[in-house]
């Protein structure tokens, strides 16, 4: 069995990271690191995991990492990752990366979006942007990839056929990406606007422009369809825990029939197993919804044709914790270690939940 | 006292409206109206209402009417009240209508958006649309008025500034709507799809193109911009029972400043007691959230603008059954009996709920 | 109109205090103090009263406060208030005040619930501990009121038919109070326990034993029977933002007849304004639900005999920062202003909300 | 592999058996019956598990289950299965029942608790009242089953070792469960008190005297403790779609320590993989909270110790849909067929979700 370490496992992606290694049958979890809880049982910060490990939490010192374990899965607060995954890489160990600290392939995009001038150019050259629906070669060939974020991931699977297969025009200056996500999302620091009262039941437009993640979508939908695509995207907190809808508001040219953006999206999606196209006639289902996905690693994508205002409504929902960060990560793991993608997080989602 | 009466009182709508009139100051609340509930104290429809009042409903009787009510507000389902209003117009009552029976001016836009002819022609242009920060006026000349649907007048609100005043180019034909709301606008009505264990959680999308608000809404900016505009609506049920939050993205040309935009906002809404604009640098609210105007009259709106994407994010938030139903229907009466726009409505918010 | 303040008006009950005493129509609010906001404008802490008042913070200065109010509603943490209130006492100010401080007449119940001895045992023996169903007279004649605590006046209007109606012979040793608080009810600061990740879904049993409100209980129940009541009771926190409801479980002796214990409880609460009886046969709030209640000043109170046990579930539920903090501090205030008691604060519920 | 079926699998307790038996590894999912929806996808009644399972539902033909498999988990309505059961039982099929159709083992208890007749009391004494962590010896050697229900489970579970370990003397006549339960507990079926906008924020007490679930509770604490127990027990609708939370109230004579009571539970449930024990000093979730055991099949137990009340308050916690239905009917049938009881079952809850 291989030997894997989650490096940061005290926050929330962490904790599904141990969720699921846990459970994995193929990959032996051989340590789990926080600076602040250092000895402490796992248990006690994820309730969770009670009864299913007896792991305590160790110390960051990279040194003993290299002989614990074969990869390792990073979830550590943007910005602080980097120093610490230069080294591990150099002990040549693999990495799976689910901060934003290897996302970008254009140095310029980190003080653009993240405020700091990458320390690490060369390094971030050899990270693999890791949507495995999209790259699974690639990410099969690299040790080193950097698990999308959230919101990117979701916005990216949701559109990537209508810029990648050529049969729609689609208006790449006015591409809207309205997205939702629910409180997991934010991590687990405590603060006034995540204090329960104030938190609950809102709808809060919590960043109507200049998201982050717009800088991962826009890099990864230029890519597909080789042309510069301007994203516009908002972001707003929702009354749940688990889950985002990205709805993507794409307009195109000429007519376009369902038939062929069906056939886009079945040419790009078929036979990958975590994405599931939702389009029915009826039922209060018939699109993709987060409350369909918790639990699971599934991205469920769907769309409807605004003939009207010439636009079609794409619409993509995950687990964020799952897909949208710790599924992506184990699958991806899967991948660089040569094993089916679907081991040990092939679950279905719960439901009514 | 003014005596009014609500037609269609078993209702969300309905009871809302009961609510408000019940303590309105001004109006005697003389009949409530429910044919499925003929006899029934109010109060077992709408348990928030028990000791209250011992009002029992009586039958959809138009004869009966006139005598008991100088205005009436009519709450029935769409397509359900044409024939009943045309009957209490011509008895000489004054109307408010919430349905959207008598909201649209062009008669072509019946078939188009509902689906049926519309049988009284005549007596649809003698109906003011009725938003009360936009044309008070008209309203108080009138004795026949359609209260806006609930996403409508929000998204109107929200834009009427972009379209109205002219100090930046819009682009008229990718006005994106994104609008989200909560289960209550839905109605009393079980079916799978209001079921709890299906409903709660959920983020649906549940008409992402060719919602029937797009009427309403291309009508009233086109009106105040005095240009024909095209939007693209996609409407999302949320996990809450009361409130609407709509992110218009409005794409602009040019430079345009932030004080500019202000400018255009506070032009229109200064001295409108029921628009609160709200555009802070800090706190959990600094944007507007239906969280903060459950149990209000108010339409909290603000605005952010996206230079790289060349676009306008406005951003408005409504208790969907007051401001966008009865508090407004309420509010519009107020105007056309003369009274404070204000009076018996003038709630502040719950918070936290 | 009489001139009021607030003392510590920046948490939740202080806020609704607010809300109602701008609204309440009898009374001028004529200042609001919160040490750590001093300047600030209340509607920037409290974001639902942005455009309701342009009032500021001052500080806790008692010289001042007499000057400019003749009644002071005191809303400060438990303990912090008491030499606050001694010298607003000494200034003839009168006082309601929403703290624990004053509310337990025996002094020795101060170490044995809150670990303090009580440092103004003089002026303790002075406070009216203020439910007005319970003692109206009472809180005429005082100057010094004790709102109580927000479990505690639920436990205490549910129960005090059993114990004060002497038509049933109930079990004073095993009376279980099994109580259900949403997470208003634990104040406006931050911490794990209410981060909404943390705290959304919970059925949190927080405090199963030695709940401080138990001591107000046996205090009352014990004073209205006239013979010692050992209260069992049990803290639970719950998935919503407003709302108590006690399940409160009473065994009896022999017989028990519905119609003996209807005549109780219509005894002691006909025609008091806020106490709703609710046994209805049918219908989803056939019993008190605090949904049914949210925004208003009323307990619901019903109840149901389960003769196999023989035992009566006596139910009651409240808005928390109503009924259980600042409706009833302003329905006492009205009492002792000699206002009617419903001034400004006979509102209805929202529902649905 | 076994071979398994599922007799009414469109509810929600079907959905569950058959998410958790495609994931089992053990056995084969030969077919899923539901009258409604012959031939229908399964996936299209479950959400979640499209893309699971190209399953069709089939009819409740009994003739033809006998030859598709060698044990049937049942889960009809109360008092529908009987016949179909006595069927499958002379088919020598083993049978795992999820109604309460034969839980009760005093046939008087059926006209008593669900108001009618048993039809065929003799098959009634072959089925064995399943709970495994109670009689797993009895459960290997029996072909037929009755899985407990939900409520019933949390309450034996819970309070077990306070009836059977013979430390403390408990009071058997005051024994007060307080039991709050999810949506999910009700069925999928639509109706006005499940309607999301009546559902939403309630606290509901549904049924505070009489619940079905008493009789089964008292049958196992009567028979654990070989001596008559009473069980008052009131049922609360909670805000959410899964979990239960029981309180249970016992009252005990003379002086009772902590640690007796621990080691009266530790002496119960050592080594019983899905009872955890949680009271831990510090933390949100020192104590058992249905938040965090959803997506599990654990049962989490704890206890406070209320010295002034003579009181212990023990707590229980569980996904009401595994450990409460779908989770422990396969531990069942894991049991009855020799497997180890964990197989296919053995999930980590879900945090935060």
């Amino acid at each position: 069995m291989v030997r894997v370490g989650v490096v940061g496992a005290s926050g929330y992606a962490g904790g599904e990271l141990l969720r699921l290694l846990l459970k994995h049958g193929k990959v032996d979890l051989t340590f789990a690191t926080s600076k602040r809880n250092v000895g402490e049982y796992v248990f006690r910060v994820h309730p969770n995991l009670r009864g299913m490990t007896e792991l305590q939490f160790i110390d960051n010192d990279v040194s003993k990492m290299a002989g614990l374990a074969d990869l390792v899965l990073t979830a550590l607060p943007h910005g602080q990752s980097i120093q610490m995954i230069s080294q591990l890489a150099s002990s040549g160990l693999k990495v799976v990366d689910l901060s934003a600290d290897f996302r970008l392939k254009d140095p310029a995009d980190y003080p653009r979006w993240y405020g700091f001038e990458h320390p690490n150019v060369e390094l971030l050259s050899k990270f693999v942007y890791a949507v495995p629906e999209l790259n699974k070669d690639a990410i099969s060939r690299t040790s080193l990839a950097a698990s999308p974020g959230c919101m990117a991931i979701t916005s990216i699977l949701t559109m990537a056929p209508l810029f990648k297969q050529k049969e729609v025009v689609v208006d790449r200056r006015h591409v809207v990406v309205d997205a939702k996500i629910a409180s997991s999302g934010s991590g687990g620091k405590p603060s006034l606007s995540t204090h329960f009262s104030e938190r609950f039941g809102v709808l809060r437009p919590y960043k109507p422009a200049g998201h982050r993640h717009t800088g991962e979508i826009e890099q990864q939908l230029s890519w597909l369809g080789g042309e510069p695509v301007t994203v516009s995207m908002s972001a707003h907190a929702i009354n749940m825990v688990r889950g985002i809808l990205t709805t993507c508001h794409v307009f195109y040219e000429g007519d376009v029939q369902n038939s062929t953006v069906w056939k886009m999206y079945r040419g790009l999606y078929s036979g990958k197993p975590f994405v599931r196209l939702v389009k029915d006639k009826k039922g209060p289902f018939r699109l993709p919804d987060p409350k369909v996905v918790i639990g699971s690693n599934f991205c469920d994508i769907g769309f409807e044709i605004d003939e009207r205002g010439h636009r079609i409504v794409a619409i993509g929902a995950i687990d964020n914790l799952i897909k949208g960060a710790a599924g992506n990560a184990v699958q991806v793991m899967n991948i660089m270690l040569g094993l089916d993608e679907k081991q040990g997080i092939y679950d279905a989602p719960l439901h009514p939940v």
